[in-house]
């Protein structure tokens, strides 16, 4: 399929539309993006890449950087995961602290905030080195070793990031945060603060249209089984709560970011990722979230 | 490949697990069923049918009916649909109605309790005759004319329906529900009150796995596109709020009713439907979701 | 004290003050009384009286009319009645579902509306003619044969209390309403919709200043300990979730209707009528809030 | 009135009745003490004092504490403190999140945990040396120097504060707290940690009773206005969620801290403290409350 000329009908029709989002702006780092960036890469698991706009030009991944995380865990502890973090959506913003309190202190699923600094409690409890084993890992599955974390916005959110503080020890409360509060947010900051390019991260997420595969190295990450659960906890938990929206509109598995990137997998087929900074209400790519819905519409091609 | 086998093999297996769940009792007519019935049935889109048990036996469909009446109003009206009920997982139970208050009275979806009123809504103010009307289409659906409403069911529920009616009060409050109270709830309470086989819900859902179109008749119900959408709701909302759970361990587009139905979907394959009537806590098949999950391990296949 | 200067005084003052509040106008009855009548009534235990402004013209008590069926069904019954309804102020709006679904039927008081539908279906159960008995206690406490209910208020609230239908219908469910909805709700509408004057209101609240006995009459209504728990509930839950507001500023219990029209006591002393139309956003009159912090600031008398 | 004798009896009867409450036992330092004291003292605004049992132990007096710290902030600055913090009971648990969220970081009054957080940023804000400074005025109040913080406890507090910790992140993520977290929560732990004695306790909250002037002294601390307000604000929100329940039962307003005391003011009258460390599922000492409700029904005394 000729995806270049369907990323290129579909950019001309979005210019048509006027971008009513806004660029994340609560911390300084992210506000000084330019807010026209506009990348797209589709790479099939047979090798094939197609690449339109600004593919190559890194940002802060953000949320998307919870997915590794979540995969990294996942690849080394089974069920005890799911005693401490759920499966399902959050139904609510995605910082929500009412769930965590009617919930006990356990997170919906582990791509909301509160999830993912869960994981990110089990990483420094398995690891040695967690950020640098984290590191390694999305280099690993990237094969691009020039991928790394950006210290100055991971300084920055911690400086801002009280409602995550505010998270972490409420969590805490109920037990189920295990390690020194102060070295889990800092895996946690590091983690979100990574830049990858559209380019990047279409190959590094690659695996899990590869039944857990990673397709240049050959290496398995995860069990086809695993692989499809966690495609599928991306389909019910990618997107806040407009998951329901991506899924009914995209029909794909995905995870989006604050930084404007957006991940979408077909399963035995491709991984395809957008970015653009300007953010809907709900927090997620808003140009993103439409070239999406027009390429699944264009290729007739959704999970359903 | 040997679906059969297959059942036979999951049915063993899951003999030698206690069914801790309870039947539906809150009105007579659903307690009095057999606690041990058990019924499969598979039929492709190619039209080959794999049974197992009592899957002729019929039985109260309840809230698969949901998807019925969803269908027949997304095929006759468009976005306005989308202005009065939502796509999002609820988050909550399936009669909350602390969601409808902070949403001003548009439910999550149409598959809770009060997105299938508002749908009820939708088709009496839609058709000349709702519950005739609801009922031919289900019996095109499956091309069989004796399917029916239950009567004492639908009177039944009526008589200890006071949370529907809660929420349809509520809802009118808001002005989400058009007409007459009476006239949507006696059109909600027989549409619940269907009663079919596992034969029978198979062959009526096909469509769903079809790109929309009725294999047997060759009639289009939905386009393509809106099919999907179906689908993709169905796996964003189809159980309530253990809809993760399901998207996450089985991995097929599904809906659940009261009665101990499950019917899932693998889109251009196959549509699947069990039947056990003993409910986990979420209102769920307990044994139902078990085979499901069961049967996408076995068979290694899932839309992820 | 020279009262009646002290009315002209604060009337004075808060003559220059816009009145920024709206007149109930969800019933077409209530929308169309004269926003500007304004009127006071003090009555002390002793008989004396201090009139001003419109303190003869009646309106609708509304919600004030729920201290009369409170007390009506507690000189009646004892401890049960506090298994079916709380003490504790609703924190959230006066309607609120949220409260009731984690309460599990049992709404926080009395005076929200949940609590005062409990209150009449347990005066539909101790009562052989709820309405008439209700009636004649409010006239038998006022010594005033002429009040009575407004039949086509009680009809309008019936047709347009969908709110009120979600709750009473809500509580059902939880089997905290024991009788025929329809003729509890019968009760319910016909007890908001009863018209009173100032004077009225003050003369059939004084026995709530005078240790539960009518001082015309001499006729016990509530022990001395009822009626203190009485006067505590109406500081505590007597002005939805202003409640704390009313008790922090003016420091005397009492209660409002959304006809603008709010009663106080002052125990061992006075009852204090205000009326005034225009509502402030959490349903209280605006210029009646004021005009009573400002008389128990010139005063420099309330409970604390 | 003789009140030794009235406590006496209550005593003799309260002895009948199996205490069913815990100690709390959260920190170690508050699981230590002994749960069977039982310590009563009234003073009189005249300087009548009566004690009974074990009044002249100091206890640990917790959130008894928060008044200390509102009326300081509250004689020293206006009305920007009602823009920081509500008048209303919170109507949940004592140390809810929710409440927070919906009311954007305002938490409902000065009592509950957050509100006092909001107060001690205040106090923060406002004077040279907030611990010295908060600590000479409870001295001054009850004129007793050796008051003082138990410094181990307000550490052991701290070590285990999480749900504080989360609270003042959650606010300041709001903007509601304007100083540094750590000193806010060093002031917030000390004053929680003050150790007092029934007669200290009667003897310091005397002038509420007193229209805001210390008896012994003649000092002024609050003008009679402000005073009535306190004590106002005691009644609605002095018991977290079972405030209501204390001012149906007992009427007068007080407040109760985890340590097992209860202060309450007779306005006029006198101040009277109980302690009796088991504490009730809602967090008050359970024969404290029972005490003081048979203490105003012997005395046939309350402000209602």
């Amino acid at each position: 399929m000729d995806y270049k000329k369907i990323f290129e009908e579909i950019h001309a029709e979005l210019s048509k539309i006027e971008d009513r989002g806004h660029v994340a702006d609560y911390i300084p780092e992210l506000s000084k993006v330019n807010p026209n960036n506009f990348g797209v890469q589709l790479t099939t698991i047979e090798g094939e890449m197609f690449a339109f706009g600004d593919s190559e030009v890194r940002f802060s991944i953000q949320s998307i950087a919870k997915v590794f995380s979540y995969v990294l865990a996942y690849s080394r502890i089974k069920s005890e995961l799911w005693e401490r973090v759920g499966v399902e959506p959050s139904g609510t913003a995605f910082n929500s602290l009412v769930q965590l309190e009617s919930d006990k202190g356990i997170p919906r699923n582990p791509f909301i905030n509160a999830g993912a600094i869960v994981i990110c409690d089990i990483l420094v409890s398995e690891l040695a080195s967690p950020k640098e084993e984290t590191l390694a890992f999305i280099r690993e599955l990237s094969g691009i070793d020039s991928i790394n974390f950006n210290y100055r916005v991971a300084e920055s959110e911690r400086a801002s990031g009280y409602i995550n503080m505010a998270l972490v020890n409420f969590m805490k409360s109920f037990g189920n945060i295990h390690n020194n509060i102060e070295e889990v947010m800092d895996l946690y900051f590091h983690i979100c603060s990574i830049e990858m390019s559209c380019e990047e991260l279409s190959k590094s997420f690659l695996f899990l249209a590869n039944n857990g595969v990673v397709p240049y190295s050959g290496k398995r990450v995860l069990s086809p089984s695993r692989t499809k659960r966690a495609n599928a906890l991306m389909q019910s938990c990618g997107f806040y709560d407009e998951s329901g929206q991506f899924t009914f509109k995209v029909g794909l598995p995905g995870k989006s970011g604050i930084g404007g990137g957006i991940v979408a997998i077909h399963p035995q087929r491709y991984c395809i990722t957008v970015w653009s900074p300007r953010l809907n209400p709900k927090g997620n790519s808003y140009k993103g979230m439409l070239f999406l819905e027009e390429f699944t519409t264009h290729t007739e091609l959704s999970i359903f």
